[in-house]
């Protein structure tokens, strides 16, 4: 296991960390055949989708926050919603590795999603 | 594989079962780098999340029947509404391992997610 | 890894996979536990839901319709909706497999979820 810092700016948004990901494959020994990359925090997550155009990450970020029902919560925190989209999007995703790299699609980039930032977070990144 | 017996007691419910899965990696190998964590049930989930303040999960239940569209819906049994948030939620987790324990975060905790209970449930563990 | 062809017949479908990733679980080595179903593209995702009423699946198409929030997008293709859908259902599953097959739960299925048809999409399958 081998550890990523990302660095989000805004309450949500997504970070793109492909390129960090796939360097991270390096400390691996080879032969792996799947990525495993898990988030440790409870109001982040981490998906799979496109990287080329930036507007989809921004259409994205406004949309999570849409989708948030406006009801009453009781978390002292204030950031009910946080955990709410924490759980809708996942914390991990895996990907397959072919001759030692990630076997994502054309179009596909790994983002941290931040939703309660902005803050430093971490991934946790596995080979197997 | 091995598996864990879970008793809900509400139609939607979060059930806190990380001290079952962590005594489960006993009975694998040691060397296991990942858990895998499933449920073989169609109206159920299993999320990573906040397991400090319980009003989390309260307010998680609350939301996640308030996401659910007020739509008609076909199926006979009448609970389409829990295969929906069963497939959004997810049908299994997974979380590193390191030194033989879980590598969950601070405030992380593992759910069994009940969208249509009471009832008792299974979660099938995995470690490879 | 080894791939699986499907086609969509709309634009959001779900389409059961199950017999298909089940007989390529022949072309992996035998002694695998666990069963990786990846998606390859930014519009489409893989969940595990009920596969014994279609009724299930039309009713999720539907109910996934109705959560797309009703606000303006920028990305370009005017598909962020579907960006969304994939985002919140996945990228990928994880079954485990035992004594060589799929150890999914009674009314279980696999299903590619097509978000931005109809199309030909692929589907990655690893074994561990």
């Amino acid at each position: 296991m081998t550890e990523i810092e990302v660095r989000s700016r805004a309450r949500i948004e997504l970070v793109d960390v492909t390129s960090e990901v796939a360097a991270s494959l390096a400390r691996f020994e080879p032969g792996a055949t799947l990525c495993h990359v898990f988030v440790p925090h409870t109001t982040a997550a981490v998906v799979v989708n496109e990287a080329a155009d930036p507007d989809v990450a921004r259409d994205l970020a406004a949309a999570y926050r849409a989708i948030v029902p406006e009801i009453p919560f009781a978390h002292a925190e204030g950031n009910s919603d946080s955990h709410l989209l924490a759980t809708l999007l996942g914390s991990s995703v895996t990907i397959p590795i072919e001759e030692g790299r990630l076997a994502l699609g054309t179009w596909q980039g790994i983002f941290l999603v931040e939703l309660d930032g902005p803050r430093r977070r971490r991934l946790r990144v596995s080979a197997i």
